[in-house]
Order: structure tokens, then sequence, then C-alpha cells
């Protein structure tokens, strides 16, 4: 298993509800690819949302995220943590 | 206390130990300024590195990245966490 950080772009004024909504759908079916989003936080006013996760590769991150209705094109791969 | 990330482009091939160098440099002068770093994270294939902290004001963050050599403009209030 590796360390993912995704990053969501244009998400201005996005509340907590909303937020909590997504990141719900996300762990609603993440166990399907054995990925586990542990956080997900925002910036509201520059439209930001991160996501950590562990997961078994970029592509599995993604398809949850695609399935939830909220794909992004930015995935890192954490392989260096200090 | 607010949190925040911050997001460093260009650092494709770094190694841990020259992240662990940075993050030490933040480490050591951090309190002077509120701040405190909780973790860094590096993608070395997409030259991406993702600092959480705590901090009093985006602007303590940036003092202590500057002061540490390693400013960035890219950083973000994460006044919602889910």
């Amino acid at each position: 298993m590796a360390k993912f950080m995704d990053v969501h772009s244009g998400f201005f004024g996005t509340t907590r509800e909303q937020l909590d909504q997504a990141h719900g759908a996300d762990l609603k079916i993440e166990a399907e690819e054995g990925v586990h989003f542990e956080h997900a936080w925002l910036d509201p006013e520059q439209g930001k949302v991160f996501c950590l996760a562990t997961a078994p590769s970029k592509e599995a991150v993604l398809r949850i995220h695609e399935r939830a209705g909220h794909p992004t094109e930015e995935i890192y791969e954490l392989s260096v943590e200090v």
C-alpha cells in the first residue's frame, strides 16, 4: 500500500456539509478498490481540496473519485514522508 | 490556531535525506512564529512537496519557509476538515 495526496481545484465557497457529502461518497465505495481516504481538507477561499489516502495504486484512487463524481488529474504518490 | 497546507513544486528527484534536511530547517525556527509543521510529504517523480502545519496565520508559515530557504506562494488555509 502506498500513500497518495490528491488535489481538487475550483471548489470556491464549498461548505463543510458539501465536503462531508463528497467525502462520504468516496468512503462508501473505497473498499471496493482497497483505498482508504484518511483526511479531506478544504480551503473554500482558494477553492482547493486535498485528500490524503492509502491505496494500492494511483489508478485505484482515481477510479473511486471518478465513480463518486469528482475526478481529478492531480494525484501524487507520497513515496517519502518526514 | 489554524491549519495550513503548503505546496512546493519543482522538487524532482529530491531524496528523503534532502526532504529531511529542508523540513529540519523549518522545525528549527518554527517556534519563533508559533508555527508547527506536522508532516512533509514528497512525490519525487512529480516534484511536489506538501507540508501540513498549524500556525497563527498564513504569513507566519510563509516567513518560516522563507527564512529556511524554501518559500512558496501556494499556502492554503484548511478551514474545513472531514
